[in-house]
C-alpha cells in the first residue's frame, strides 16, 4: 500500500473568516476526500476551534495519524494559533520553513502556515491563506505572472519563479457593500438579476476614473436621478466602477500586463473576467483545489510527507 | 424709512437636509436678523414645511409682507417645491429668471431657487443650495477661480465672470462615514481628539494615491495592525487620505491651481485648509453668510427688491 498514491498522506485545511474547507490528500497530491462547513472563525462558539476540528476532520484520522496543515484566517489573532507574517519573496520552501506546530489535546499535530507581508513605503500589506493558494497554483504549472484573487479584499499577486514576488490588496468588495448599504448611492438601486449593461458601463467608468474615483461615485446617484440609467442597473454599475478602477490601477502599476490568472469560480470571479475583457486583457482561470495542492507542496517541502 | 438700508426688504432661507438657516435682509443687503433650526427637510413631520415656515419665519412677516427666497434641498423631490436644474454657466441673472413661485395658504409668496446641473460625458452632476452661496461669494467681491465647499458631498466649483462655469461633486464625507462605521477599517480606530500627525500622514498618502485609492485604503487597517500607527491616529488618517485624494484629483484636473477659496467655517473646512497647505496650494476663506448675499443678489436681479 505504501506506493499507492491514493493512500491518505495529508490533511489540508483552508479555514477562513466565514467558512472552512478541508481536504484529504493522497501521497501523489490528489484530493481523495473533501468537506466544507460554514464554521469560519467568526462562527465558532467560544473560539473552540479544536471541537470543530475534531468533529469535522477526526474521522479522517481514525485509521492512522496524518500530518495536518492549516492556512487562512485561522492563523490570525482571532484564530486558533497566531502565526507571524513572512516577508517576500515567498514560496513553498519559505512557507515550509516557517510552519508553526500545535498539538491538540487528543495528540493530533497541526502545522499552521504563516501569512505573508509586503512592505511598501506607502504601508504594509498582509495576506493569510492566499499564499497557500498561490504556491499551489505555481505547483500546478500555472505560469508566472499576475494573479487576481477576487474577494471582500481582493489581492493582485505577482508570481516570479513560482514564488510570491509582490502583491497589493484592494478593499473593493467591502467598499462596495458599505456604499450600497450605508450611503445615498443605495437609495436609487433596484434589486434584480445581473445587469450586463449596468456592469459594463460601470467598468468603462471605473477604467477611466483614474484619481477621481470619489467624484465618479457620485454618478452612481445622478445617472438614475436624472433618468440616464435604469434603477435595475445601478448596483452593477457601482460594482463595475469599483472593479474597473481596481483593474485600471493594477494595469497602470504593471508594465504591459497581457494576461491575468483569476483564482476562484465565484460570481465575483466572473465579474473580474468580464472587466478584464473590457480592458482588453486576456484572463485564464486557476483550477479548483489549488489550496489543497498548496498544502501538499508545503508539506512535502517541510518533509512531512515521506 | 424707505431709504434706510436697515429696513427689512427680503427673507432668505437656506433649507437643507439636516438644518435650516433663515435671514432677515435689509435693503442694502445687510443681515438684520437670523435664525437657525435643526428642522432640515428630513426632520419635518408629515413634510409639513409650511407649518415650520410659519412658526419660524412668520414673526418677520407680521409687520408687512416681504419677498422670500428659499434655496437648498427644500427645492428637491423630497422638499417643499421641486425646482428644475439649470444648466451652466449660471449666475445671479440666470437664477433670477428661473425662480419658481409658490404661495402659502396664508398668502405669503415664496420664490424657490433652482438647482444647477453640470453635464459631462462621464455623468451629470447636481447641486441645490451651493449655487446661491457661490453667487453670494461672487457678489461679495471674491475673485473668480476655484472654490471648495466641504460637506457630506463636497463641491469644487469653477467661477468665471461671477458665474458658475463648471463643478464636480466628491462623495468624500459620506464615504468616510460609511468606511469608518461599516467596514473593517473602523475596528482598529480609537476615538480621541484630532490627530494632526494621523491627518497629515493621510493627506500625504491621499495626494500620492492616484488611481489606487481602493488599495491605499487597506493601509488604514494594516498600519495599526502592524504597529506602524497609533490607533488614536487612524480615523484622521482615513479622513486625510480621502481629502488628500480629492485635492489631488482636482489639482490634476485643473491647470496650475494656485489658490482655492474655502466656503465654510466648520472643522471640515479646517481640514481642507490643512490639506491644501500640504499640497502647497494657497487658500482663503469665504465670509460667513454668503448664502444671504446670494439670496439678496438673486432677488435684486429678479426685481423683487425695488
Amino acid at each position: 500500500m505504501n506506493s499507492d498514491g491514493s493512500e491518505p498522506a495529508l490533511i489540508g485545511i483552508d479555514w477562513g473568516t466565514s467558512s472552512l474547507r478541508a481536504f484529504l490528500i493522497g501521497r501523489d497530491g490528489a484530493v481523495l476526500d473533501r468537506l466544507s462547513s460554514p464554521e469560519g472563525i467568526m462562527h465558532v462558539p467560544d473560539r473552540d476551534f479544536e471541537a470543530v476540528f475534531i468533529r469535522l476532520v477526526g474521522p479522517w484520522l481514525s485509521k492512522k495519524p496524518l500530518p495536518i496543515l492549516a492556512s487562512g484566517m485561522i492563523t490570525s489573532r482571532n484564530g486558533w494559533v497566531e502565526t507571524p507574517y513572512e516577508q517576500l519573496p515567498l514560496g513553498a520552501q519559505g512557507l515550509a520553513r516557517s510552519l508553526v506546530a500545535h498539538e491538540t489535546s487528543a495528540g493530533a499535530r497541526l502545522h499552521f502556515v504563516t501569512g505573508a507581508t509586503a512592505l511598501h513605503d506607502s504601508g504594509p500589506d498582509v495576506m493569510r491563506g492566499e499564499e497557500t493558494q498561490i504556491v499551489g497554483a505555481a505547483a500546478m504549472g500555472l505560469s508566472d505572472g499576475l494573479f487576481v484573487m477576487p474577494g471582500t479584499h481582493s489581492k493582485w499577486v505577482i508570481v516570479e519563479s513560482g514564488r510570491i514576488a509582490d502583491y497589493a490588496t484592494y478593499m473593493t468588495g467591502e467598499v462596495f457593500a458599505a456604499l450600497r448599504e450605508h450611503t445615498i448611492l443605495g437609495t436609487l438601486m433596484q434589486e434584480g438579476p445581473f445587469s450586463e449593461e449596468g456592469f459594463d458601463r460601470g467598468i468603462a467608468a471605473g477604467l477611466k476614473s483614474k484619481s477621481r474615483l470619489l467624484h465618479a461615485l457620485f454618478h452612481v446617484r445622478t445617472l438614475p436621478l436624472m433618468g440616464q440609467m435604469e434603477p435595475s442597473m445601478v448596483a452593477d454599475y457601482l460594482s463595475g466602477m469599483l472593479i474597473g478602477s481596481e483593474i485600471a490601477a493594477e494595469l497602470e502599476n504593471g508594465d504591459g500586463v497581457a494576461e491575468v490568472t483569476i483564482v476562484g469560480r465565484s460570481d465575483l470571479a466572473n465579474r473580474y473576467e468580464r472587466g478584464l475583457a473590457q480592458a482588453r486583457v486576456a484572463s485564464l482561470r486557476a483550477p479548483d483545489d489549488i489550496v489543497a495542492i498548496g498544502h501538499f507542496v508545503i508539506a512535502k517541502a517541510a518533509g512531512l510527507i515521506s
